[in-house]
């Protein structure tokens, strides 16, 4: 398969591509974005049209990587708590009767680590998990050069069987303890009690619209508070790579998404806290080291996923 | 290959067997077993040389299944608490060189994960996870039907930060609040505290003699401290079991070793607590089942594997 669109379904934003397999391997032609609401499912076939409506060539497929469990072999999205509006989707169907198009979709993690592996930082290992660390964290998970085509939630694994509540329903999940999204309510709460920190400032007062990157800064500017919640974070992450490398002896665990603007400070404290618990013989080995292919990995993934299957 | 030495390395016992394949599948032609103690390499060493000298066929290879975490590509046993005079060892090496056989070497519950998969409970399943619960926790995955050939020490992954020590260095893995082991020493730790309980009498009142089978039996007959310890621990192996449904979205999970026969208090613990905490539309189509194959699992598996190894 030599032509095909490929949609990459997130929360915020939702990106669509008319990608060529070449001699050269993947060329993408055409890109567009869309703003995910108020109405997905509409975005989703506006993009789809506007591609097949431009494109000179044959298109027969459409490759889908979407923020979600999906079930792959029926082409479903299973749970999606970021676009609620798309539980339960036949996507599958949806694109064959009315595009008449082939259609696959996965996890969106799981087709960045794909695409880190068939042209990123994971082209020279044969096993790695790759961890997205966001607003949410997701996994994807290569074992002999070849994607895991499981659920891979990482992010929602419990290492503290009394921590935080989850959106997901559980409490204590990686996500609660290591995402952007929790670094921001540790500080905002930690400021509401009372703490000390240049953060109260931001925003003239309203500190409530802080952003993971403020956190860095003042961080960066020797604000204690802010480094504590970034150690912290840091910290639970590298227990839930310690858990990865006692589970999976990887060669490598890639990191991705926003939080890694905060390597030196938040993922070296990861380093430090898996470097401690897990197993000597294997955590000696793993390299961690950045995506090389950034936000395009997922459209990349998916792509050669689409362009592998039958 | 068809003709074949297993061994299955533990911390108490190592079982030896010789194994042929035919057209009815694998044949145990003689098992042997020894204690480990007190020269592990000796026993192994004297258990294959009894094998080789009874043998009236060719037997051309050596599989050997052991508690531990492996390098299956070089033969090595990197790391291995129970039987650390092992560590390090080269198996491929001291086989080929010895005795001019070919050898593969495998994780215990790797192992014993094929072997339901190729003749056990997991042949109806693509997509399974099996866990040994004993003294300790082990691991083995299967997915897409293949074994997937790393640590997969799902003991050691950490479900509580603040955890209890744990002998693999680190605090809070599955294995010290789920195992036999943590079992019995909770229910020990009770006692002394006070805690009222009819195994305060067991062993003429040397309760530190007291087994899990011991807890188990006084919590059918009501014992209300053994029905606690009993259930905690389960409700500690749900937090595992959510973590790994979280992970692999298998369609199975078989449980097998000394704990299962608890299996009314214990894992009907563990499987409320994972379906209160697993995403729903994972663990709702997960079966949570017992060994079909029990102690002969890791022989079976690692002779298979040996088999389909080049």
């Amino acid at each position: 398969m030599e032509n095909l669109i490929t949609l990459d379904i997130g929360g915020t934003n939702i990106r669509a591509a008319h990608v060529i397999f070449g001699e050269g391997g993947l060329k993408i032609v055409r890109k567009l974005k869309q703003a995910t609401s108020p109405e997905p499912i509409e975005v989703v076939q506006q993009l789809t049209e506007s591609i097949l409506r431009e494109s000179t060539k044959d298109i027969d497929s459409v490759a889908i990587s979407v923020a979600g469990i999906v079930n792959p072999k029926e082409g479903i999205l299973l749970k999606s708590p970021n676009i609620a509006k798309l539980e339960g989707t036949n996507f599958r169907k949806l694109f064959e009767e009315r595009y008449h198009l082939r259609c696959i979709i996965e996890n969106d993690a799981n087709a960045a680590a794909y695409g880190e592996k068939v042209a990123g930082a994971g082209r020279e290992f044969e096993d790695f998990v790759l961890l997205t660390l966001g607003t949410g964290i997701g996994g994807g998970i290569v074992i002999n050069g070849r994607l895991l085509r499981v659920a891979a939630e990482i992010g929602h694994t419990i290492i503290s069987s009394e921590g935080p509540q989850c959106p997901c329903g559980n409490v204590g999940c990686l996500e609660t303890l290591a995402s952007a999204t929790a670094v921001i309510a540790r500080a905002i709460s930690e400021i509401e009690n009372g703490n000390q920190s240049a953060l109260r400032s931001l925003y003239h007062g309203n500190f409530y619209k802080m952003n993971a990157e403020d956190i860095y800064k003042a961080a960066l500017d020797g604000d204690m508070l802010a480094r504590t919640v970034l150690k912290d974070a840091g910290k639970a992450l590298g227990i839930g790579i310690a858990n990865v490398v006692n589970v999976f002896s990887p060669q490598a665990i890639i990191l991705t998404g926003g939080m890694i603007g905060a390597w030196n400070i938040y993922v070296e404290a990861a380093i430090r806290e898996a470097s401690r618990r897990a197993f000597k013989e294997l955590i000696s080995r793993v390299k961690i080291l950045p995506s090389q292919l950034g936000d395009d990995a997922g459209l990349t993934g998916i792509a050669y996923l689409a362009s592998e299957t039958e």
